[in-house]
This record gives C-alpha cells, sequence and structure tokens, in this order.
C-alpha cells in the first residue's frame, strides 16, 4: 500500500470487516499507521515499551483499563496510553476503534502470547 | 501539557474555541501533536517537506485542493497529504477537522505568510 489517492471512509472501511480483535491498516502517516479494529470483550494486558499508542472510539464503548483506574470512551473521544504504561482493553459491547501508533508496533506490546497478530491491509 | 489523564472529548474541546484557522492541540503522540482546528473559505497553498499531514472531518466539508485534483472529506473521512505534495485547504461551510503531525510543523508549511501561526494548547 502506498497512501489513499482519495478519501477514507471510515464507515465504509469497518463494513469490509467483521473479524475482533484484528487490525486493519487503511492509511501511513510518515513511519505511522492509522489502523481500524473491532474489539468485544476483554484483549490481555500488555505495554508498549518504546510507543505511546491512540485510541479513539468510532462506535460502541471502549474501557481502557489501566493499573491506576478505568478509561472509558465513548464514540467521539481518544485517550494516548503513555508509553511503557500497561493497560488492557475491554469491551463489553461491540466496539469499533481507530488506533495510531509507529509501524511495526505488536498488538500485544511486551505480553506476546496467542492474541499476537499483525495488522492487515484494508483495500 | 502532559498527556490528558481521561478521555479526551472531541466535541467538548470543538465547544471550546470559535477562532478560525487556528490549531489547538488536544493530545500528544510520541513527538506528534493531535490537533482540532475549525476551518471556513481558503488556506494557503503550501507543502510540508519534511512530513505527511493527516486530516479527519468531524462536521462540515473539507475539499482538500491538490494540483492533481481535488480530496473532498465529508465527516468520518480521512486523508493523508503525503510529505512535499503542495495543497490547499478550502471549507465553504465552517468545518471542523482533526489534524495529526508532528510537533514543529509550521501550519503554512513552505509558504510561510501571514497565516502562519503555532497550535495552542487546548486545556
Amino acid at each position: 500500500m502506498s497512501r489513499p489517492a482519495a478519501a477514507v471512509n471510515l464507515a465504509d472501511k469497518l463494513s469490509q470487516f467483521s473479524e475482533l480483535w484484528s487490525q486493519k491498516k487503511i492509511a501511513d502517516l510518515n513511519d505511522y499507521e492509522v489502523k481500524l479494529a473491532k474489539l468485544k470483550g476483554e484483549f490481555v494486558w500488555h505495554s508498549h515499551p518504546d510507543t505511546d499508542e491512540l485510541f479513539l472510539v468510532i462506535s460502541g464503548r471502549l474501557t481502557i483499563q489501566l493499573r491506576t483506574g478505568d478509561v472509558v470512551l465513548e464514540p467521539g473521544e481518544l485517550y494516548v496510553v503513555p508509553q511503557g504504561v500497561e493497560h488492557c482493553p475491554l469491551a463489553e459491547e461491540e466496539t469499533a476503534i481507530l488506533l495510531l501508533e509507529p509501524a511495526g508496533v505488536p498488538n500485544t506490546g511486551d505480553a506476546g502470547g496467542p492474541l499476537t497478530k499483525a495488522p492487515e491491509l484494508l483495500d
């Protein structure tokens, strides 16, 4: 993928997949990737030792569990998990998010394990 | 500003200012800044020699004029202007956008001039 030649419609892109916990890349921004994901349930506690991570909720409701308390995101709300801070996403209903972080950051951070998965390109 | 300690609500942040063509920083992501702006009218043709620039429309309608044609963004649509590509934002109605690019990038890029303005921090 190079860069999109036209507007990227988030709703259109979200309609192209239903898989949960699978990041789909929709654009590049320098060495960062703009990704979408659909979440339901609880992920795994992890941190990213080398980078912050931006979450923007598009639909649903996302709880970013932190060791110091929860951050709850409704649609139109964002939060940046600071580098090195342990977090565990939790979505009681199906939730669509936009993610932004440098390319190559593992989704499970330092935790690894069976949920580890590289982003896929969404055409 | 360090990072927000809670969810950042885009609508709330947008309600805190009315000034046009003035970028307001709402979060940091590593050495990038997440910013909001309200636009109406035409900006100035410019490019950013060292970086891509992400535009996400929240409300209104943004035309990103390029030398090769226009990209029109409705709410929920994004576009990344590639590094070095000349562009000129145009909004016929008042339009609210989220911007993402490295800190320190001048809003008028290589063009400079009277519209040049550093982002302001939105508490």
